[in-house]
């Protein structure tokens, strides 16, 4: 059996290497979502698909996860809500199970004929993307929470600088 | 003369029958143009373009209306406003008359040539898409606010369920 | 049982209305999807949806066909064929049956799990929408080929005009 | 060398005849970008693109800045900010200098291999457009921030009445 | 009166000027598009907009045609031919009058309500695109075709070399 | 250093394999792009992104290849031309080198500031994706020109009738 999960990984964190082992003991075949995949460049979303890929990765390979057992790929999203499943479908190996915590992916996916179930719990508060962006931005400690690779990744493309950059207030348009 | 209406009908409501039939008494034929027809299962757009056409063709035969008095055309946004006049009209037949309450589509057909006036009155407070999907979500009484063929179509797309599933709150991102 | 059928109707012709007078004997309500929906002002695609829309919607009244049996919906062209089946289901109600000639369009719907059916014979060489614009544009006889509302609806528009001024072959570029 | 600046310009104001006089003291030529070109028709952005485009033409030869120095280029927003420094490159002849004050805009050409510097310093709190939008729906003294050859355009396209319609809220949804 | 002249200028040539001095002695303002700005790289679109731009912006100025006289837009294409008045409205300050020799372009402008004429004469079959292009990949002479400041242009950016690099043909797929 | 290498891979084929295992001699990661990510179901291009990145996938993992040396991603083809590369690199982790046997491809990237070279020689006659199409519709020996995993995924969706249902002429429009 092949499934699915789809997560927007800005950046990657411990939170989804423990949920994707837990998911491998289900599953044959685990796709791996890049959700906003266009988006980059943002607060909320600093890292493009490419460098999320990137991480994501390199962090399954720190596992030593078998490459055999997963694909990982970049999802834009569209303008209409009930196209979204049909175009994830297009850019995907045939899945039968999706595994997603968000309402609304779960009532397209059930509406497309789909079993769909909540992810293996863990720690969500400490692991979120929300709160390792957040620990960069005000010098904490964010490291902690990465994947070493991950963690060299963000190095790489200078990332913290990024951020930083991008959470400043502009003071008036010209 | 052609007369042309634009609404969401999310979902259609008594007030949409009333207005239409009051506009009927004006023109020969009206356009009515779904509007946002994009979009789809979100707490303010629950339903599809092609559940919206449903709800309202069903709508005007049991008001008895003849066929050959309107056209039925879901209409998508545009990203430009300057655009969305050309839109419309690539859509729908010749019209000459707009009826809208909306100060932008006001403008931008004033802009475009056309005559425009506001939709007749009716009880808006009560006969609004607002006001019936808070009732679905509160289970109190909406059917009371819209056509029993409209209520048949809700029941048979589940629309009520789809609602309640959108309307929860996510508890954190993945 | 809900059905649909899909052309691009440039104009609405004879073989049309034998088409679907014959799928009504065989379902509770028809979806007319009027394809390219975005296409107009060439040669091949002269008319607009909206154009289409008006000619079909006078076609079925002309032949007493009841409103409570068909939808009309125009439906645009998308860029990826493995997403125009949810493309199209967006857009109309529920249906289960499918009504094609096109080898593409019935791959894609039995590919999403749809009961597929070639539309019931008619005459396609005469009635055909190649053969209406080949006349309209040598001046020979188009008018016995299409229903005299549809007639009326080219005339309104002044579509021969068009039709013919967008054959001319241009010069040059400049 | 060749540099650039971006602006909406919703309206052109005596603060950018400023910034682009100083800065064209430091480049050969100077390519002006439109920007949000695509909007139009709202509170916050009124004027088309061709509005903008015409606002600025007149303004520059009012001041006696020969054509030769500069280009004006409307720029439409594109959904990835990370393709964005390639649109821009698209439309414009090559340049070498960037100025913005604007962090993320910055940013991405910054990425992209340019220099980038803020523009000269101007009176940024009263030459706004925020701030000459405000007095034009105010029926405050909005002439004084503004070219002359700019109002003749806006009293040209209407423009004092088009934003006070638009500024107008709406009572409750059709 | 404002006029309107359409070209795609790949590249900007001795007939375009020609044509463009012609319409001046008509109207008070001439607003150039550059037509199917989104290609480049192409045997036949081998230019960005960015380029035809300084090459026309540089050949007005090399005529002494006063900057105050003309408008210079990139216009996109756009997917419905019945919009695309719309879209170039949009971009382009107000006009009353259109000049084109294409028969499309013709139509959808007299369906918006526009004049049209044809541009005035000159030798179209020595001075085209086409045949400026040819000469470029066979190493004829070119340069008397076109503009001594958009041979400058070409140069600067390496133009004949991109050129016949695009018209080389492809052995295989990989 | 990291690769690129885009290919449509219709569908993945020995000499695909042959490419990518020499050039992973000479880079540390190679980027493997999918390209034409929106195109399938036609005869030139029969099958889904989602597909052809399980074909590859598995034809990499049955050849031994560590997961550790290779990205896999689909790319979308853009409207134009001078985007196309910031699109490759918004998808793409970062990448210094590129191979590419398409003239197109190679001027962008050159353009772009990247080192392009000619991908290493095989017999690309007969391992072709149009020589594999061929075969498959002509019943003749595709499997020999594949890797036997590749073969699987075929089979797996029903690849050979998809594509000769694509192939049939239709008769006539409806």
């Amino acid at each position: 059996m092949r499934g699915l999960l789809v997560g927007r990984m800005q950046p990657v964190h411990e939170g989804h290497l423990e949920v994707i082992k837990r998911i491998l003991d289900e599953v044959d075949e685990l796709i791996i979502g890049i959700g906003s995949a266009q988006l980059s460049h943002t607060v909320k979303d600093p890292f493009t698909a490419g460098e999320r890929v990137m991480m994501l990765t390199k962090a399954l390979t720190e596992n030593d996860i078998p490459a055999s057992k997963y694909y990982i790929i970049p999802i834009q999203d569209v303008a209409c809500n009930s196209i979204w499943v049909a175009h994830v479908k297009m850019l995907t190996p045939p899945f039968q199970h999706v595994y997603s915590g968000n309402f609304l992916v779960q009532q397209l996916f059930r509406e497309g004929g789909f079993e769909v179930t909540v992810p293996p719990l863990y720690n969500r508060k400490t692991y979120s993307g929300t709160e390792v962006r957040k620990r960069m931005l005000n010098d904490e400690d964010w490291e902690s929470l990465i994947p070493s690779s991950v963690k060299d990744v963000i190095y790489e493309i200078d990332g913290i600088n990024r951020l930083k950059q991008l959470s400043r207030r502009e003071l008036n348009e010209i």
